[in-house]
């Protein structure tokens, strides 16, 4: 079906397509187009754009991984297929590592996530050796393998779109976790240290433009940040009320 | 994977399963996994669970569908997925017909639901038979097709998770509607007579026995339910801002 760009939500549809083609050449999982249908609503409620406290946090996080001594990217399939070139473009201006992990384990998915990024230009891509793996502390068996030289060692870790088990577990093997969720309410968000409530195809080309800077230091409350976002929908919900 | 029944959103991740083995089993649409988690978060934020303005709109539906002349169950892959067996219970206590209509329009699909349906006790299906087609007008040409001895004649329309464009086109034939739409800002639910704000596996048990009710009159105002439901999720925002 082809969507007409006088649409009123064109961009959304398009980047829905993006997923459904990420399904169809196996980066996706079937919970992945799930998950992004969630996003989608959010993504509805804060305008489907980046708000000003999204924006805050983009310089935090830009910020906090400059200043890493370990930094890695985590990227689950849908990561991959909205914004492979961002990745890697951020991994190159923060000099940080790139692992594939995944939710929803599956060695299949690992590869083809792999292979979108190495062609995207990464060098060296994290979480695929299995003699490399390790084990992150409290939590269930399937879902605590990380690789030793990415995630299990790194001082800072970006997460998209993270569990909220995990999300812990990576606080509890303290890590600095810097999220996107376009969910201001869920365990990830209220448990990173910092959390972008913003669509990925756009805050990580801001995420990207913004490590590039010198960098001062930045003051960044994240919990007070994620009070301004929900307040933004909440704001929104009354506008849209208004006018239905 | 199994989700520890200890996991604080247990019941929407089991629903979730629901909606993949409906996908597996070509129920669904990849697009509808999408859509369903579109929903997901829409129910997360009205506290997954009935509120009070859903109960008021579940009366207002029963009684409108017990007062029908011809009144049609628009079935799609979600919906069938979701609650077959109360999709059966309803056409019986409302003496309603069934209908396979689908957004994302496939044989194999259309089969794959009437197949289930019958299997969950449905005597009839419509929307199966092409030399029983008809078009609803004001629409475009892929998604018009209704069954002429269904939809195309009925009186009193129950659709779920519909197309704004496609309610619209019920509402110029003079139908009423009937919705189940977590977004109590979507085009459907502003257009529909009654509309729902509630997820099905909830509301359609209670349907089911509300429709089983002598049934008194029920006087209601869609927009000002909605209204009702959209300062739901914003009370709820608030709340949980607080205990944030």
């Amino acid at each position: 079906m082809n969507i007409p760009k006088s649409h009123p939500r064109y961009l959304s549809l398009q980047t829905r397509e993006k997923l459904v083609n990420g399904f169809v050449n196996n980066l996706v999982a079937k919970e992945g187009l799930l998950a992004h249908g969630r996003g989608e609503a959010f993504d509805y409620l804060i305008g489907e754009k980046t708000t000003k406290s999204a924006k805050n946090a983009i310089k935090a996080a830009a910020y906090m991984l400059n200043q890493a001594q370990n930094s890695v990217i985590s990227v689950n399939g849908n990561f991959a297929a909205l914004c492979p070139k961002e990745i890697i473009q951020l991994a190159k201006t923060t000099n940080s590592k790139i692992e594939v992990n995944l939710f929803y384990s599956s060695e299949k998915r690992k590869k083809a996530i792999s292979k979108i990024l190495k062609k995207s230009g990464a060098k060296q891509v994290l979480g695929m050796d299995k003699k490399q793996s390790a084990k992150l502390k409290g939590i269930d068996s399937a879902r605590r393998i990380v690789d030793k030289n990415g995630i299990f060692s790194a001082d800072v870790v970006l997460v998209p779109l993270e569990d909220g088990d995990r999300t812990i577990a990576l606080k509890k093997a303290k890590k600095k976790v810097i999220t996107f969720d376009l969910n201001p309410l869920s365990r990830t968000a209220q448990t990173a240290d910092v959390t972008i409530v913003d669509n990925v195809t756009r805050s990580m080309k801001l995420l990207v433009s913004e490590s590039k800077k010198s960098g001062r230091k930045v003051t960044f409350d994240n919990k007070k940040n994620l009070k301004s976002s929900i307040l933004e929908i909440r704001k929104n919900l009354e506008r849209r009320a208004k006018n239905a």
